[in-house]
């Protein structure tokens, strides 16, 4: 199984090895589907690391939910600018199967970034990784049609069309149902 | 004047002295108003690390100029995407002003996030800022109407409304010229 010992292993040019201890302490939670694990304006305290499962982050917008984006094992999520900032978080996260997660508390990774190269080694990749996401959906939407967007899912994130239901799809699109009929129908 | 030696002392828990010698090499460059400094395509090969002037990144929206940020003293900005991935950049940046800067060269810091702790903490809270600013931008074109960014930006960053010429404004607000005048109208 995934585990954040793994990633720093495939992520970050050192020689740490999987059996060694992190710099920071972390726990394991197993939590049931529709577990919401950060709530909207809940300050973030933790960062999470998906091992099993499916979890979404998402925002209200007109009293409609937008989805920001899904997740799958193998990486990090969280409220990210709460969890930097501590303040109130305006996304909601919310699990979407049963999740195996293992989670650091933000004081003890704050305390590890005072004196760990590995810490902040990781720190920097997963942010990175985070900033490099959240450009590609930003130019996505100023230059992409829904229809080109969709055609995206389809060519570079099979797992997304798989494990998606519909209507979280056209959520995560910010596109009409009846367009994303439509949009279907083109493409045949 | 602002410098990354500067930076790094207000930002960062630590222990260097602004005379300390850095984990990287820079060099300082003094560019004039309208360089590109990076080009459409080019790979971007530095982080640049703003201490006088104003600098813009944009990309091209169906044939036309977006604008996604200013930079203003004090800030480190690059085509950062392109910058971490080496692959050809989607977006441009140009000098508004006369600028100071300096410059780190990609090989450099990746050297020195091999092992150096300073290295890799700058890299974690530059990168942390470049995505805390992404998603605020992200979140307000979601959530907000033209009239509020506009006014979100008289209330939150004066220096923006005084300094960047009402053509540029209009492009980073993602709006036409006539519906600046219209919201400028409705605020009297």
């Amino acid at each position: 199984m995934h585990s954040i010992q793994s990633y720093i292993k495939e992520q970050i040019d050192t020689d740490f090895n999987i059996n060694d201890e992190l710099p920071f302490e972390i726990s394991e939670v197993e939590l049931p589907k529709n577990t919401i694990i950060t709530h909207y304006h809940q300050v973030e305290k933790y960062a999470y690391f998906l091992q099993e499962g499916i979890a979404k982050i998402s925002l209200i917008k007109e009293n409609e939910e937008r989805i920001l984006e899904f997740f799958f094992p193998n990486t990090f999520f969280s409220s990210y600018t709460s969890f930097l900032t501590q303040k109130p978080s305006d996304v909601e996260i919310m699990l979407l199967t049963d999740c195996n997660l293992q989670r650091i508390y933000v004081d003890d990774i704050n305390k590890a970034y005072q004196h760990s190269l590995l810490a902040n080694q990781l720190g920097r990749i997963v942010t990175s990784h985070y900033y490099i996401q959240k450009t590609n959906r930003e130019k996505d939407f100023l230059t992409k049609t829904a229809t080109e967007r969709y055609q995206d899912l389809i060519d570079n994130r099979a797992e997304l069309i798989k494990e998606i239901p519909v209507n979280m799809l056209v959520k995560y699109l910010g596109i009409k149902p009846e367009s994303l009929s439509r949009i279907r129908k083109e493409m045949m």
